[in-house]
């Protein structure tokens, strides 16, 4: 599956894009975010790409879930989110 | 449809079990929230309480929107999730 990383400066319109992009492509993704700001613009960018997809007839769903992310030597929480169109 | 307001301050276990309640007996829920440290809440919320109905067979998945909230007199965008179990 496709990873879109995204941090608290992504700008959720240009991720909203790309998402659109890899779901028309593949049927689904998944985004990971560290941290509140970052969250918030993954969150941001899936509502978005709602309305990019739907005149196309796809509609989003997303399930969140906690992933560990090594960063350097250090492990982190992530959240990922799995979109996919249903 | 039931909404659950979540806050930066809102404990994620609580918020996850209250979820998870309305769930099995609505079978869908709103969360919402206002600003990322809100959303973070939410989004944990959402993860942990997929633990808590997995073992009961099913599985949630959540629609995020945008939504207008009027507070005192100002109008402030929150994020909405839609909760669905599948």
């Amino acid at each position: 599956m496709e990873i879109l990383k995204v941090s608290s400066k992504s700008n959720p319109n240009s991720v909203a894009g790309a998402l659109a992009g890899v779901l028309r492509e593949k049927g689904n993704a998944e985004i990971q975010a560290i941290g509140a700001g970052a969250l918030n613009q993954a969150i941001k960018s899936i509502a978005i790409a709602r309305g990019f997809v739907a005149p196309s007839g796809l509609d989003l769903v997303c399930v969140p879930a906690f992933t560990d992310i090594l960063i350097g030597d250090e492990e982190k929480t992530a959240i990922k989110f799995i979109v996919e169109t249903k």
